[in-house]
């Protein structure tokens, strides 16, 4: 009889979460076994639920915001043992001969698989990654604050560092969510002035109490007009199609924009507000691994964590309701203690 | 009575441009007067035809691709004397104090003149500047094909110096007309693999003969897709609305598509181009006195001028309807010798 382990995936296009058993999988050469005490909730994790990625096959155990403890390794695996404390993102497997791999920017490995979407992850009680895809997280982090910074974490951490977020610069983050929250602690923790820009005016004290220095409600064109041409660096987590002239507009000579939510229909640019100030719009995709190690050593040093609403795994189809209407401050993370 | 000099003006938005006859300027403190030998006659000229520009009072006298000689200089002009062989571009004036002329980037000034704008430009026998406008134009360059480097030159030469366009590497110029044409010939002289991206194959053996490698028919869906994620820069020269979509996909990671050309209405974005790469889309305008020096020093050694239609000044109506149609190859230049 094979061992077994309990675990919630999605098996048509969908359809709900079910909590089923699945053979335990055993790590072959490179692969580690890892204990999950707790996973995050990505709004991506719809992609899976919704059967929306190229090349998904289901059923699938979905989940890459994963927080861990070793529990058993394979063969030539060399930088992990039993009961280390890892984290698992978006990045699970890489071919390490691309352009990119070799420049080390895995996370852009063309031939990239992606944990809980190429191969089942975190929504279990046991997930089994190569080594490479695993983060070193510190003993002095909690485990369900910590998984968000998996996925949520590095995606704003990286571009704020790619970019040279720090002491004397004015940084805007615009939305604030599972990522743009995390965008504004990590921005105020590099020494930035942090502007958060929302439409919801409700969200001013907790945009201050995260880290901001000022709110400005974004349909305000006033309040956005007093900031024409002063920012260093504006990182953008919206991913519905939104005014990104308006964000443009507020950049300083030189300076970039990057976009990390992703709208689904292409949106309106004005090239203008490029050329005049030779202003840069780019993107951003998670981050790589040895970007993720240094973030969450950045975090711990920092005390940095998600501010997380922790469930038990018999609540995933109704937190996923509340995540479509946005309700959640600001990741459902599931404990997997609820699994055994 | 004052002296006299023949010039053309618009004196109506819309209007014909009009031979007349203008008091010649006197140089005050820290001006030069020009005797203009030959003006290029730029697209953006329209914007006075058309009195389209912010600020514009009319009549004016077009013209921002200068190259003439010094006649006089007014007090306190160390840099020129008489005789001296100049060209002047857009950056007509500047602040001195604003953000970008402190880091010497004079033409972002923030209170900006524009030769043929903000004062009267090259469409004339003389042009009076500011000293700090003009560019020292080679000996051996001949004047009229050196004018439009002034403008076209300076347009494609400072995105390919600043995003560090070398030998090696892979570019794509967008667009053969006044920009695109100079592109290539710079973008091949600093030792790139030059593609030339156009909607007219007729256009194929002439972007070779400029110095591309190979001319791709941008219509042409499967051979856009054979040069996917494979260039290392970018220069988008077109002004029409268009799909910029199309050549984000074929930039490398990290690479950069910059846009040189203002389509009047936005252009459609898809943000996934830019994300999943690190992609990044930058304008760029004109460029600083600085790099424009640099570009003509550039051009003198390599042999480099515009490919101009040199016409009178009488024909001028004439070719600002070709121009309309796009009927040039690549400049029109003004000979001043026939407003004498």
């Amino acid at each position: 009889m094979p061992k077994m382990m309990r675990a919630v995936q999605v098996s048509k296009p969908g359809g709900a979460f079910e909590l089923v058993e699945r053979e335990l999988p055993e790590p072959a050469s490179g692969q580690i076994r890892i204990q999950v005490e707790a996973c995050g909730i990505c709004h991506s994790d719809a992609l899976v639920k919704f059967g929306a990625y190229p090349g998904l096959s289901l059923p699938r155990i979905p989940g890459h915001e994963i927080a861990g403890r070793v529990e058993k390794v394979g063969a030539n695996v060399t930088e992990w043992k039993k009961g280390d404390r890892v984290g698992v993102g978006w990045h699970g497997g890489h071919c390490f001969v691309c352009n990119a791999c070799r420049k080390g920017l895995f996370i852009n490995c063309e031939r990239q698989q992606i944990t809980g979407i190429s191969y089942d992850g975190g929504y279990a009680e046991y997930v089994m990654v190569p080594h490479e895809a695993a983060a070193r997280i510190p003993e002095k982090l909690d485990a369900a604050e910590a998984a968000p910074l998996l996925c949520a974490g590095i995606t704003t951490y990286s571009p704020l560092h790619h970019w040279g977020v720090g002491p004397g610069q004015k940084v805007g983050i615009v939305g604030l969510g599972g990522l743009g929250h995390m965008g504004v602690k990590i921005a105020a923790a590099l020494g930035a002035h942090v502007v958060l820009f929302t439409t919801s005016p409700d969200k001013t004290a907790d945009a201050l109490r995260l880290g901001a220095s000022e709110v400005v409600v974004s349909k305000d064109a006033a309040a956005m007009q007093k900031h024409a041409g002063s920012f260093d660096f504006i990182l953008d987590t919206v991913s519905a199609v939104h005014d990104l002239n308006a964000y443009l507009e507020l950049l300083k000579l030189d300076a970039t924009l990057t976009q990390v939510g992703a709208p689904p229909q292409p949106v309106p640019l004005s090239v203008f507000g490029l050329i005049f100030k030779r202003r840069r719009l780019a993107g951003s995709a998670i981050g790589g691994i040895r970007e993720t190690q240094e973030m969450l050593d950045f975090c711990a040093e920092h005390g940095l964590t998600a501010d997380v609403e922790v469930i038990r795994i018999q609540e995933i189809n109704a937190a996923f309701e509340r995540l479509k209407k946005g309700d959640v401050k600001y990741r459902f993370v599931i404990d997997m203690a609820s699994l055994r």
